[in-house]
């Protein structure tokens, strides 16, 4: 055989196989010097640039092109990337950009994706650096809102999956059937979630993916600081109990969308504790406030819940993405998405000698998206980012003060932590005029580059938002987007 | 007015903020080119390192620290990367990485996923030039697998969740009620789904995340070729009719994950069409052998499917994450996943003059991940990623004539494109100790920084499993797998 097989093997055949890897590794290192020393450029000088342009005809149908069959340099390649793609950003990472809400990156970060592209580790799990670190920063977000260590916890695309996440075991542990095995329709009592009219629209998706439906989540109104009414919720549960009911879930938010309202987490805890129902917090906004010394007691309680979504990249700025969910009791975490493949089987030694990170959620490959938070964590401290936050929250009560002093403009909500909600308000105008007004200037504003602000409703009444999610913004900034808004109301109003 | 707002802005209060910008841009500069040379040297001389070696203690204890609340300058941060992070990964870059199932990354992704978290944009959608580009991509991977223009996509975490999408869908359209209002409970005939027994197990999990349970996921036997035994299938769907279920939806492999069966695209997409079955394809593993001029043929029919879930992480060796749903219906697939809530309304101009894009899937906020697929498609042409796989099967192919031409192993599965099951055999050994043997075998080819392969069973047997997704193999790495295969065979039978 040794022969046979010697006759299969043509030393050098290598020769001929093609690979991704660069034949002149030089010229690669040149090309990526120039790639930092642009980005280095790109963040350095962000407030110079106006926070969003549009595209002009000839980038939107440069994007319009067929697969392309045949290589090109990657230095014109990036040539093209800096033209039509960095010259046209979403404008996220701009000091003044609060539109919908989302952090600001950071350039540790982008090193640290790089990084994580470069080792190419696949999170699923296995026996190697990459899966410690993302158990470690797992184990320090529950560090930072008051988890016990004896949490579970995994590491998801975002908010809105480690809300799904949070819910799927709820639905799970509360079912009273194998749910698993079963599904849904074998539930003997209907699951009933709540959550106040508040509520990230991610939960109403969470709970039809389920299989539970949209009618299965209670909305309960929220009172004039758009927190969750408690008594209507204790009411709720009640009649769902008596119509033949199960009150599995409430659903607190710590920072809703619309405006940041704080929901009582120590009430609604105490009531679920009460009623034997799971208690979910939504804090992709506000978790992490329990680590910023100034306001951390705004979000007390929330140590106590039984799941929390919380999202690294909105208050500590990682780039996108990464979420996370926290499990309290972490068997029933992995009883609700572990499955056993055969070619996926543990062993004592090598390369499988460890847990899978995939039997906590619903991902099979994970990418090292730990990563660009442990980086920043430890260069920046977790303190400097309970400071950063303080700072947004201290920025958005200063916006409001502005607001309340100036008699062109008005609140449409009370400001709780980092989101502003106001209009610009003409005499004797109807509600319709007003919001077209107001669209208008939310438009100009982006348009003329000066700011990125996005609009809502809330209770019915529309208005300007500015979610300050930003460690690049200065009160000045804040400064100038009143008197733009002013001016550019009473431009518009004027006309 | 101004008066009252002028007292309240106090100029160059700025000078008082923090921000996680450097204070010294020069001294990241610098650091950040160390970090890109070592990136360059580290898949430079990847061949030279052992494919995986075991953390010493120190290592693992390293990552029990907890959160770190004081600053740490980034140049010491990137030290202990270095030496605790990068110098123990999983492997999967390296030539002779044939575990499970993954890509082994490129360097143009890496700089690509910098360029991504540098820019920040949020990619739920928006008026702005990545939203463009991720629309792009979704096209271009229509083109490749052979879908029509006018179908939908969207770009997602990995083939886990492309299947969700496609499985949601197909549930929503084949329920019969509006089961996002009323849930899985208000469906009249139970659905039922089917895959053959080698399905990927994201499938299950998907079933079970839905709400129609496990259960609702008949598993079809395979054929001697593991392929679906179309003649089962057929009478399962009469059966369940019969039995008063629905049959509901169909899913084929292209590609399973133990042996890259492909099933029969073309007979499964007619009983499909004549039963009036949703008809999705997990292609994670082999749709993109669509693009492979000498295996294409192997996957004809994949663009008929309804819905069509592949991987850019696998075959096109993009850094994780990177997965791709294809719904033929694009109303469809809009029916399924959009909501509108009040803070992300469109506007006619501006940054929100866009489709949203987080109305096709479960995230809200998403990442820039279509850029490392753009920029390698670009600097590499298609063509070229359809001769990597190409030579990836004939790799595999030329592995398996190895393995026939020795008389000490045995196939263990017929080889159809990049996975090859083999095992070790020593005579009059049972079944029981062949399997410790090589499972042995396996774990010293880890350890000893030889090769990474997994193991597997298959029809009921223990087997090693080589899956071959990799751009940097040489056929003289297969060679040696040979080598040391029978060596160390030799060696644990002998002792
Ligand atoms: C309260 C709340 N929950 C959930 C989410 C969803 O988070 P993500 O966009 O990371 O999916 C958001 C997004 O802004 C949010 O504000
Ligand atoms: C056939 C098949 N489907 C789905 C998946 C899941 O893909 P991912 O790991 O990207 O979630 C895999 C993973 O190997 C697979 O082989």
């Amino acid at each position: 055989m040794e022969h046979e097989m010697d006759a299969l093997h043509r030393p050098g055949a290598a020769t001929g196989e093609e690979t991704l890897d660069p034949t002149d590794w030089a010229v690669l290192g040149a090309l990526s010097h120039r790639i930092v020393d642009d980005a280095i450029g790109f963040l350095r000088d962000v407030r110079e640039r106006p926070v969003w342009r549009d595209m002009p005809a000839e980038v939107r149908t440069f994007f319009d092109t067929a697969l392309p069959r045949s290589p090109a340099p990657l230095g014109e390649v990036y040539r093209q990337v800096t033209e039509n793609v960095m010259s046209y950003p979403m404008g996220n990472i701009h000091p003044r950009f609060w539109s919908w809400y989302m952090g600001s990156s950071n350039f540790t970060g982008a090193l640290a994706d790089f990084l994580a592209a470069i080792q190419g580790s696949n999170l699923g799990g296995g026996n190697h650096a990459a899966a410690l670190l993302d158990a470690q920063v797992v184990n320090w977000l529950k560090e930072m809102v008051g988890f016990p260590a004896s949490a579970s916890g995994t590491l998801v695309s975002g908010g809105s999956m480690a809300n799904l996440i949070g819910l799927t075991v709820a639905r799970n542990v509360k079912a009273g059937v194998d749910v698993r095995e079963h599904g849904v329709a074998a539930i003997d009592k209907p699951l009933r979630f709540y959550a106040s009219d508040q509520v990230h629209s991610c939960h109403r998706k969470a709970l039809e993916e389920l299989g539970l439906g949209n009618r299965a989540l209670r909305r309960i109104p929220s009172d004039a600081g758009f927190r969750m009414d408690v008594a209507a919720l204790a009411a709720a549960i009640a009649q769902d109990r008596a119509a033949g009911f199960l009150p599995a879930c409430i659903i607190a938010n710590a920072g809703t969308v619309n405006t940041g309202a704080i929901d009582d987490l120590s009430a609604i805890g105490d009531l679920a504790a009460e009623e034997d129902i799971w208690f979910h917090v939504d804090g992709c906004i506000g978790a992490l406030i329990a680590i910023a010394p100034e306001n951390a007691l705004r979000v007390d309680g929330i140590g106590r819940a039984d799941s929390l979504a919380l999202d690294p990249h909105k208050w500590l700025h990682a780039p996108f993405e990464v979420g996370c969910a926290l499990i309290r009791d972490p068997s029933a975490h992995h009883a609700a998405f572990a499955v056993t493949s055969e070619y996926l089987e543990a062993t004592s030694r090598g390369l499988a000698a460890a847990a899978w990170l995939h039997e906590y959620g619903l991902q099979t490959t994970r990418g090292f998206r730990a990563l660009k938070v442990w980086m920043a964590l430890k260069e920046h401290g977790a303190e400097k980012f309970g400071r950063l936050i303080d700072q947004n929250i201290a920025q958005a009560r200063y916006l409001t003060t502005l607001i309340e002093a100036e008699p062109l403009l008005e609140l449409a909500a009370p400001t709780t932590i980092n989101i502003v909600c106001f209009r610009y308000r003409a005499k004797g105008v109807e509600a319709e005029a007003l919001k077209a007004i107001n669209t208008e200037i939310m438009l100009r504003l982006q348009e003329e580059g000066t700011a990125a602000i996005s609009d809502t409703t809330v209770h019915g009444e529309h208005c300007l938002r500015v979610a300050i999610t930003n460690h690049r913004t200065h009160r000045d900034d804040l400064f100038l987007l009143v008197e733009e808004t002013v001016r550019l109301g009473n431009e518009i109003a004027g006309s």
